[in-house]
């Protein structure tokens, strides 16, 4: 194991993906479709800005999206406060991207804020809302660290014979670029790394977008956490194999039965890890369960444009970025962006800011008690 | 769907992937890691012009490995019928892929020919017994195809009201390309195209050399078979939907029990057919059963370079042929390039030249009878 420095651990510090510049009144994002080849931040001002900036995951991941319509719905409140305005701002934003959760909660909230306030004073109180939003999604991020790391410590006392690296497995990008800080599937690892427990992580590519490849890769990489990336397809065989320990990832909407829709290939993965009897857990803040729906429908996955497999970005030799087609020409291809793991997969459990808690009803009606505030009984 | 005539569905014969040149005394090949962009044919004459074909993968798949390595040894007696050199060449191109188990029997049943020939005779020999093996197995293929198109016959009986197509999802290439003519994943698929039966292909991508998304989106184009591309990851959800009839993959080695050994991420795709009732079919010759073999441990499995996962070719705007990195730099990837699926998942069973035998010892015992000429008491 490489045994980084906290700075190190902690590299969102230095590479922000979101900062609400309030001088410039502006949102400050780092874009997430240059990574890992530069490192590029822009400037968001305008609501189509936000709206593009969405809708082509130059920001990405559940809770940052939310974030970013917050902030895209506060700075359009400052050209026109009016409840028309207002709705309309926050409809555009809605639909850009229609399965993450977090996107409607984060609106509904901000709405509710400034529905109270007069016209003048809505655009202050919805900056001063999303910087709260923000804020708070760190700390959830945090908790869910400090909870995961305690499940990994125990984890590990299990099947770390010898002192052994824990071993890892994650899809997607469920990390601070998604979040903001610490992430949600990488909240724990970035905590035992801090706490200077070995970890060796394997990181899936996540075809198509790669965010694997592209963006958990470069955070790890940043963090001097040991990891190897490996193809999709590998991660069953490992499992197999016995070369993986746990599996964490991320989830864009979690049904009230404990049901997690998240990154495609999210589904098959937990199938293997049920299959060789590795413990599987969701990591989410509460803000991504979906307390209205009890099954989520194909009607709330994202499709997106074929194009997405068939060409992808990378460099080329000289150092400059080409995208290349990788299929031949005139063919089709479907790209579903999510796909929905019931809850009977989620062995470990669903994790998030208020602990570990079993999917399925009776977890998840727990998890809603301890949300809404009332005596937890479980 | 789109009614193509046979002899577009024939398209080995116009693109053939081996093609023997007795005059110039070398093997014809279609080179592979081009497709889909450029269709470059090379002639291997030298051995180590067949040893790098092999294992850079310009030539794959399980039934061409054998027949093209059978060629290489025959055009290697040329220059040296002693038995010394027999043993060398044999050896050289045994090395080049550790996991296909037609390779070893392709060149035992060359060596066992040609060993009882005197020296002079064995150049000829070779030869001949090398142009059985390649036409053999055209015959193994097509009778897969036959077999396969009965079953899956009954499967649109059963599945598809209404005359909708059927829809059939396979994984990697298990072609035309992989074997001469016909493929034997694709050989049912060929033959119910012949047959006019409307189809509705899902082509896995099958990372990380995308020999789904190259090499089976090119032979279907060519086919005039409705298709599309997925990735690798959406397969589980597409089942989950109902939008899978059956599964139908090759095989580079099936154990005495009926383990399938196939390209990563057929465990996987296994595990989600099972998990949804759906059908799943290995396709294969009689000489990829491993028979000396129970259990395929991991040591019989090849791993290739972490680069494959890292970089990629493909084609940029101006029609230029560009080698991209997708990953960070200085990072690394484990690539395993095949899986075992426990004979358990084959729920549909091993489609072969001598029709369908349940994954498992008993089917695998009556297959054993069959192919040793003994009486079938299933």
């Amino acid at each position: 194991m490489i045994e980084a420095p906290a700075s190190q651990i902690c590299f969102w510090n230095d590479f922000p993906p979101l900062r609400f510049d309030s001088a410039r009144q502006c949102l400050v994002i780092l874009d997430q479709t240059a990574l890992p080849f530069r490192v590029r931040f822009r400037k968001l001002a305008r609501l189509e800005q936000f709206c593009e900036a969405i809708s082509t995951m130059q920001v990405r991941g559940a809770p940052l999206i939310g974030m970013t319509a917050a902030f895209g719905l506060a700075l359009a409140l400052k050209k026109d406060p009016g409840d028309s305005a207002l709705l309309e701002a926050a409809e555009s934003l809605l639909s850009t991207r229609p399965t993450a959760v977090n996107l409607r909660w984060a609106l509904e909230r901000l709405c509710d804020k400034v529905a109270a306030s007069s016209e003048s004073a809505r655009h202050d109180a919805a900056i001063r809302c999303a910087i709260t939003l923000q804020s708070e999604e760190a700390q959830r991020c945090d908790s869910i660290g400090r909870h995961g790391f305690s499940i990994i410590e125990r984890v590990r006392a299990l099947r770390c014979a010898g002192g052994r690296p824990l071993r890892i497995l994650t899809h997607c990008n469920a990390g601070a670029l998604a979040t903001g800080a610490w992430g949600t599937a990488t909240a724990p690892l970035f905590r035992a790394a801090l706490e200077g427990m070995p970890l060796q992580v394997w990181v899936d590519e996540t075809r198509p977008r790669n965010q694997g490849g592209r963006l958990t890769s470069w955070e790890l990489q940043r963090a001097g956490i040991d990891f190897s990336l490996i193809s999709d397809n590998s991660a069953g065989t490992l499992m197999q194999r016995g070369e993986v320990d746990l599996c964490v990832v991320g989830s864009d909407r979690v049904s009230a039965r404990g049901d997690v829709c998240n990154k495609i290939g999210t589904y098959p993965l937990a199938l293997a890890a049920w299959d060789n009897g590795i413990p599987f857990y969701a990591a989410l803040p509460s803000s991504t369960v979906d307390w209205h729906t009890d099954a989520i429908t194909d009607s709330d996955i994202e499709e997106r444009e074929g194009d997405e497999l068939l060409e992808i970005d990378g460099f080329d030799k000289s150092g400059s970025r080409r995208r290349v087609r990788i299929a031949p020409p005139g063919i089709r291809a479907r790209n579903i962006a999510f796909d929905v793991t019931p809850a009977r997969l989620i062995s470990g459990g669903i994790l998030c800011e208020h602990g570990l808690f079993a999917a399925g009803r009776a977890g998840m009606n727990r998890l809603r008690n301890v949300c809404r505030g009332e005596p937890d009984d479980g």
